[in-house]
């Protein structure tokens, strides 16, 4: 067996580095969003993170996709990186354009390689686990699987999407047949799902050959996968071809149609991952849970007094709480937030009043 | 009678201007104290409002007494007043320098004045009420009682000293003879004292002859009350002579000592009286019980989703609240306050701390 942090030959990972992460306002907004900021006072963005925990395995083979916009600071955050290996999508198309042009360069420049798709602004916590399931998943995907990597549940979240697990497959310790992909659920049916034991949290990472995940592709969309090979062949045509690409996430465009064919793999895996999709799960990640604020940003300028939560000190300013549970307090130089840990999905509202108000410059 | 707007012959407004309020940083500060913010949104500072209440009796017959820092930004705020007659204290003394040198200047000045002594920082709601309270005090000074204005209390509050009421004086509308002074109560002698109806909130209102007040405190300091009076016979060697005067509150060293030898009068009154102590009070006074956000500051750069209490916005951002009741937000450019309307007294401890720390620069 190979120790886990040796390279996995062959693969490539596609990193899709888009989304404002709206619910994390105002420290993550659409000039600065959420994978670019340092989340976990690790001293690295969640793209460093993502891409510290890659490397490894895939050692200098990335492929990262993200707005044209953001490619200065993607560039600039990853110096070990060629620039060349940091596309820059001219408008988003979400996630199947994303992972569909890394996956046709890939079929041009490197036949026979297999790609992992990883979120940019994810927290992995458990290395070990993370190299092993895409080892794991690698293997399949060189046999010809779709292969998804599905979370353990830790709780009935209703945040995510689930992937129902189906038959085993043999002789690979402990991936299935992917049964099928589900909807963000209730609650009721979050808590049935976690106490049936057979679904695990969809957290969009996949491993697959380029040529088989753009083969599916074209089975439901031929269009689309013709478009992706022809702007593989001919990369100066991003500007005319990206526009006319469809908006659609690759769920939806492939894996849950290939898993009724009985394509898709999963492996299940506890590898402690967070989406970080709001300040709640970011305070759970910070672990500010135990009866005094945790901070994140300039520790000496935060004063809590009986206060509990999570204070995020990134406008320069001294910050005093006094006597306040649960409290999430987000200061940055041109906006403040004020909330709790249980309201903190409703700061995507805030960020909608903002827009309607015409001030999408903070947002 | 005199309609109420009607002056008040002879008598003279000495107003105090001083502390710092520190229950309401980061709004007030050492450098900025409470009685030069506009804490209403009316538009004027508590100290021109508190001249505003009192010019129709007083006309231009006022004395402020203020620290030195803060002389210009009193001659600023009072265009209409003469500057001579804002007098600048060397170092803050406690009150019974302030109103005490105010007190030897008229005695020598305006020999017969009556001097009514009102704190620059409060709010009183009924103007009315209020010039008629004076009035009744201004005529009960005239024969030789040092007369403090007694607040009906509407709670039993525990954040401000009481003055028991004794016998009505005859032929004076409603007056009292002092019974004596007590400290802030606990909460149970509060209710006591509210549920007897005869007890008053002591304002530090006091309406008196300036000779009879230095000769009331000559009785109990004779050397205070002479180096009051050579100051006013040589202003000159204020810088000299004040620092060697005692700190004491006027209620300490003359009102207690005073009602004990029957010499104090109490004219009782509803006059609508705030002392803005803190900001659950500062809420309270606008209101900020009706279910929703009050701001006071920049309206505009504020927004509030399912929630109320008092926000100050007064450091030129953007401020979103969210799902969170009774909450204070005092926002200013160097300096952030999240607390509760219950926990607003526990601010002075920010203030401590922010001492402590070496940080008096922004206290």
């Amino acid at each position: 067996m190979p120790a886990i942090e040796s390279p996995i030959d062959g693969l490539w990972a596609v990193i899709p580095a888009g989304g404002a992460g709206t619910r994390l306002w105002p420290l993550s907004r659409t000039s600065s969003p959420k994978f670019l900021h340092d989340l976990t006072g690790s001293g690295r963005s969640l793209l460093q993170e993502t891409v510290d925990r890659l490397s490894p395995i895939v050692e200098d083979r990335f492929l990262v996709v993200t707005g044209a916009h953001h490619r200065d600071a993607v560039v600039a955050q990853l110096p070990g990186l060629d620039p060349a290996a940091v596309l820059a999508e001219p408008e988003p198309r979400d996630s199947m354009a994303a992972i569909g042009i890394g996956a046709a360069l890939l079929e041009r420049r490197h036949p026979g390689a297999v790609m992992g798709s990883v979120a940019a602004d994810h927290v992995v916590a458990d290395l070990a686990a993370f190299t092993e399931a895409v080892r794991l998943a690698a293997d399949l995907a060189a046999e010809g699987w779709l292969v998804t990597v599905g979370i353990e549940p830790t709780h009935p979240s209703t945040a995510f999407g689930y992937i129902e697990m189906g038959e085993p497959l043999a002789g690979h310790r402990g991936a299935h047949l992917a049964a099928g992909f589900v909807e963000k659920p209730s609650v009721d049916v979050a808590e049935r799902y976690l106490a049936s034991g057979s679904y695990r949290w969809n957290a969009g990472m996949f491993v697959v050959s380029p040529t088989v995940l753009l083969d599916l592709l074209a089975r439901w969309h031929p269009d689309f996968a013709e478009r992706l090979r022809e702007l593989a062949a001919d990369p100066s045509r991003i500007k005319e071809v990206w526009p006319s690409l469809p908006r659609i996430a690759l769920d939806h465009a492939v894996a849950e149609p290939a898993s009724d064919l009985g394509r898709v793999a999963v492996v299940p895996a506890s590898i402690g991952w967070e989406d970080v999709g709001d300040f709640d799960s970011l305070a759970g990640l910070l672990e500010a849970d135990l009866g005094h604020l945790t901070i994140l940003g300039d520790d000496d300028a935060v004063n809590g007094i009986d206060s509990s939560g999570l204070v995020v000190a990134a406008g320069g300013r001294v910050i005093s709480v006094v006597g306040l549970d649960d409290i999430v307090v987000v200061d940055t130089p041109d906006a403040l937030l004020v909330t709790s840990r249980a309201r903190a999905q409703d700061v995507k509202r805030v960020v909608s009043q903002l827009r309607q108000d015409g001030r999408s410059d903070l947002t």
